[in-house]
């Protein structure tokens, strides 16, 4: 069984835990060395369940807050790209921004602070960038909702080492342009869809995405589409072409009263919803996201994309994405991060838990 | 083994063709059939080249005239449109138009006139339903030119009892718009390719069609897309989107002049020819193809589908459709002929050969 030093700095631990291959649905190896290190911290008690651990602190403090992050991680390249390498001031490698070096900043924590200034919830969950239905984090609040219960969430999602609050919905879905087959030497017999399909993509590309403000953060909603199919054969005149339409809402708005701006924008065609989720509103006037605010000192902005922090939204927990990495480098076959960030997300959060 | 009776009449002997299924690539049994039919006329000599029979008189007339037409079908529909079955004044069933009573007029003239105004070389072939390779008079006509070698060519293609001659060709292209992939919620990192497809779609869509005579005769011009595709996942900017545009053109243009006319016509885009077929100018100035419209004195108009005589026009020999059945009611799961369709286009071949 591998062992996790938690005593080695964030930067060395971080490319131990990236690499511990641990993508979704084969965490099991990593689970069982996060849980064998935090059962050796005498000040946490530890819980497993599948392979998400938590560990909590039960100090009688007037606030808990959660610290969370996944350990899973997308597919690796061919050829891999583990184990992790340094380059220059970068780390190097699958995991590195999404979501190794948060995870290794919460172990970092978890070690060093026996005595935190609020109790404190630490989440390492699995299966989160796969079907939501696996998710380790949702299976926990609909299984054992009372382990996550706090005043606060903080996801180590990757910010670039800022603070973003919240997250926009999201929804997806099928806009249908329909017609009439005909054999294409003989269009006139028919009405082609693809063709019709030329004002769904007119609607969508003249549509003016609005900026949305929420307890004081700038949401920038985005309608695009995601995907198209039409046609049948070479020399037939297409009966049916379907536009696959992600829009990106603003939390204030729910995944509702989303569908029911598309059904208007697109009056005319059929519209079928394939998923949607609610975003997260920031709330970033309650106490205890001030008190993060204040001790953390960095920026503050909007998460434009979906992260869990919604699931914590959904249990009346307000949350906040905090962690380093470029989240726009997740999932590339390039992903790395600036050491420094992990340095310094490590040590924001001990400023406001020490 | 089945056995073909030609001296029914034509009506029984097109149900009779049609119930002996011979969708594409399982056309044995019917060639069997009919090359043991016409290997019992004295005045036909019988070729057989895999499941193509050819028979041809030999009389030494100053004129040799091709009658052709396919042995083979589109796939039945589930439950089966066959057997064929009589309903009021039409013949119903797969194959009844493309093109069993084309196939049954061509055997009935075979075994009726042993001594025609001109010599005759009938040709039943196989695969016309399915990829050019495997097309049985392609195949002849690449291995024993000197058995297709004629002044002039009817194929018996479903043509509602009129001659349509010539037939447009076809071109088909990819189009290809190119983007760059960003995460759906933060699109302004990319470029969306669908929506640079919405310019494809706006040229499609006003492109004014012409319509043009050639030897006399009226051809539309056709330009449809008949697929479209794109997208990479629902939460992902699309990097590229495909078009794939059908042009259909009169035979007074070629196939590279067809090419350049697209590359044109989207030029700033990525333009793909995946297959391309010239058509077959009418020729109806010819003194065979007057003499063959002299005889029938039925209307004659442009063929608007490509079809195998672009194969004979290939070979310089002129080539008219001309067969019962109306061709939009080919590969129709309700396929179906009015019997005097079949009964006149006998009538009016034998007005032109006995």
């Amino acid at each position: 069984m591998s062992r996790l030093d938690l005593s080695t700095d964030v930067v060395s631990l971080t490319a131990a835990l990236c690499d511990l291959e641990s993508v979704s649905g084969n965490e099991q190896a990593l689970a069982d060395a996060v849980e064998e290190a935090l059962t050796a911290l005498p000040h946490l008690s530890v819980t497993r369940d599948g392979n998400t651990v938590i560990a909590r602190t039960d100090l009688g403090r007037p606030e808990r807050v959660v610290l969370a992050g996944h350990l899973d991680t997308v597919p690796l390249t061919t050829p891999p790209n583990l184990p992790t390498r340094r380059e220059g001031d970068e780390l190097v490698g699958r995991g590195t921004v999404d979501m190794k070096g948060g995870v290794a900043v919460q172990l970092r924590i978890a070690a060093a602070v026996a005595e935190p200034s609020r109790d404190v919830t630490f989440v390492f969950y699995d299966c989160e960038e796969v079907e939501s239905e696996r998710n380790g984090l949702a299976r926990v609040g609909r299984n054992r909702p009372e382990l996550l219960e706090a005043d606060f969430a903080v996801l180590l999602e990757p910010t670039d080492g800022g603070i973003e609050g919240g997250c926009k919905g999201t929804i997806r879905v099928e806009v249908t342009a329909r017609g009439k087959a005909a054999h294409s030497a003989r269009p006139w017999n028919g009405v082609n869809a693809i063709h019709g399909a030329h004002a769904i993509l007119g609607r969508l590309t003249a549509y003016e995405a609005q900026t949305v403000e929420v307890d004081g953060l700038a949401y920038h909603e985005a309608l695009n589409a995601v995907g198209i199919r039409g046609g049948i054969a070479g020399n037939v005149i297409p009966d049916e072409c379907v536009v696959v339409v992600n829009y990106r809402f603003a939390p204030s708005m729910t995944s509702a009263e989303a569908e029911e701006h598309l059904r208007e924008l697109f009056e005319g065609y059929d519209v079928r919803v394939t998923d949607a989720a609610d975003g997260a509103r920031p709330g970033m006037q309650l106490p205890a996201a001030k008190a993060f605010v204040d001790a953390l000192a960095v920026p503050v902005t909007a998460k434009e994309g979906w992260t869990d922090v919604a699931r914590f939204s959904a249990l009346d927990i307000p949350a906040v994405n905090f962690g380093p990495g470029d989240p726009n480098l997740a999932h590339h076959d390039d992903e790395r991060v600036p050491v420094q960030q992990l340095v310094d997300a490590e040590a924001a959060l001990l400023r406001w838990l020490a």
